[in-house]
């Protein structure tokens, strides 16, 4: 199969308790892309950066067996940078600045062979732009979105018609309570399902993941941690584990979906163990698959009888 | 084997937003031991009530198979009374009113044949309290006390010995952290192990709770409801739940740990869901299993290969 990824890339200038690092690789296609990479071999890329993107970086994502065909590089423009810095307990983050620089002109003419992606994934991005871009494209297998509260408030319409073209939404807690208007995770998510995608997936930050079908909820932990160095970029990991399983499947199953969000918590957990980008740059299968066993003994039980 | 169960018995007055309900059967010691007796025959129970006290729930403390001989009936005085309103999200609570009435007074002599119960489990009180307790025991198999922020702050050194002498405690999150003063969950254990008790288990209300000893780390979700009806006694069912499943398989192995986990955790969703002690009273072992499959349901999933 082939995944889609459209989103930003960016040069993040981080600072958490345990550091700081400035003009770093981030960005949701970023993560996304390179999260899915270890899964499939056919993701595909939709972005753009400025002239002061480095080059190395690009050959990182080549590197990656990224087709980078759709990455434009705007001469004139500088990369999107986002500043952010963490309190101490890292549940609380305060963006110091969100310059736009070339994501401000960002409006993508899908290709052709792009177009034909059975997966996709749209990172967070003005709803508008997402409506834009979703109808550019064939009918996809599997479509997500994410998006954010400052759109829920901002551009709450605009939303809710991205919302009906979506299959799947990723959101946080609040997030989910904010569209729907209900404090109960279950009935807020059941309230959202009405308005268009088919499946929900809420995230808990340290209290894990749920995944919300009409039949179907799944709960899933986040990896207790001694220590969160970095949570930036943990749902776009998240995003990009989940569909990158699912286009190295092609199976849409109860079942599969819940191994997606269990490979979603997996990478998102080995993401935030370092800072920025630097927790999934050079994973190996060995790797992903010792938190993916470390995930099992977490949860799983035997069957027994009373 | 045989459950020693020593705590309050009280009569609760609660308002939800769903509706309110006047002394009503309640108290630490009533909803573990309702709980534990769906699991072993061998219940005993230790506590006070006063003259108030309803025979006809004497009766059903019986009719569930508990030995009450250890149940005093203070003449003089009335039972202990809690009256507590829950706010509309149900987890904030305020205590309108705490009478500890015939409770005040509770200082339990320990029969002989109960001084031998293979696991006992010792209800949210005063440390110097459960220590006078303990110290009338033999060599219980497993030993669990539950304490609360109240003990924690008010009288640290008292609640640390008596840490000592227990095998594992109960604490919810915000409980760990202030024991430990640790804010990451997982820190804040060992570091609690390292005063005495071997197992530690942290609730996380609505978003479950976690096993943790020495060489596990294991985490179940709370069952997603739509509607909790009254959280009142949650934790001290989820307790029953879980040292009732110990004394009926007697086996401390980890993979039973995680089952006995699972059993708190599905008699805790049973209890939530209805008024007070109304959601436990009367069960059958299928509607018990049901929800145990529904747990299996909402965090199982298949062994893959990447």
């Amino acid at each position: 199969m082939s995944l889609l990824v459209i989103g930003t890339l960016a040069l993040d200038t981080i600072e958490t308790p345990f550091g700081k690092k400035e003009y770093t690789l981030g960005g949701s296609a970023t993560f996304i892309s390179t999260t899915a990479s270890y899964f499939t071999h056919n993701t595909r890329l939709v972005g753009i950066v400025g002239s002061d993107f480095p080059k190395e970086e690009i050959e990182f994502l080549k590197s990656k067996n990224i087709d980078i065909s759709g990455l434009e590089i705007s001469k004139d423009k500088k990369t999107f940078h986002w500043h952010g810095v963490y309190s101490h307990d890292m549940n609380v983050r305060e963006s110091i600045t969100t310059e736009l620089n070339a994501f401000e002109t960002f409006d993508p003419v899908i290709s052709d062979k792009f177009k034909k992606s059975e997966y996709v994934c749209i990172g967070n991005a003005d709803p508008s732009l997402q409506k834009k871009i979703i109808l550019q494209l064939g009918k996809p297998k599997l479509l997500m979105i994410d998006t954010m509260n400052f759109w829920i408030e901002g551009k709450p319409k605009e939303l809710n018609e991205t919302l009906k073209l979506a299959d799947i939404i990723v959101v946080n807690d609040s997030e989910a309570r904010l569209i729907s208007g209900e404090n109960n995770l279950i009935i807020a998510a059941h309230k959202i399902m009405k308005i268009g995608p088919k499946i929900l997936i809420i995230k808990k930050g340290e209290h894990g993941a749920l995944l919300i079908t009409k039949d179907l909820i799944f709960s899933v932990p986040a990896f207790p941690l001694e220590t969160v160095f970095d949570p930036t970029g943990a749902g776009d990991t998240f995003a990009g584990g989940f569909m990158g399983w699912l286009d190295k499947t092609d199976d849409l199953s109860t079942e599969n979906l819940k191994l997606a969000i269990v490979f979603g918590s997996v990478m998102a957990s080995l993401c935030v163990e370092k800072f920025s980008l630097e927790g999934i740059r050079n994973l190996t299968n060995d790797v992903i698959m010792k938190r993916f066993y470390e995930f099992r003994n977490l949860t799983q039980f035997e069957n027994v009888k009373l």
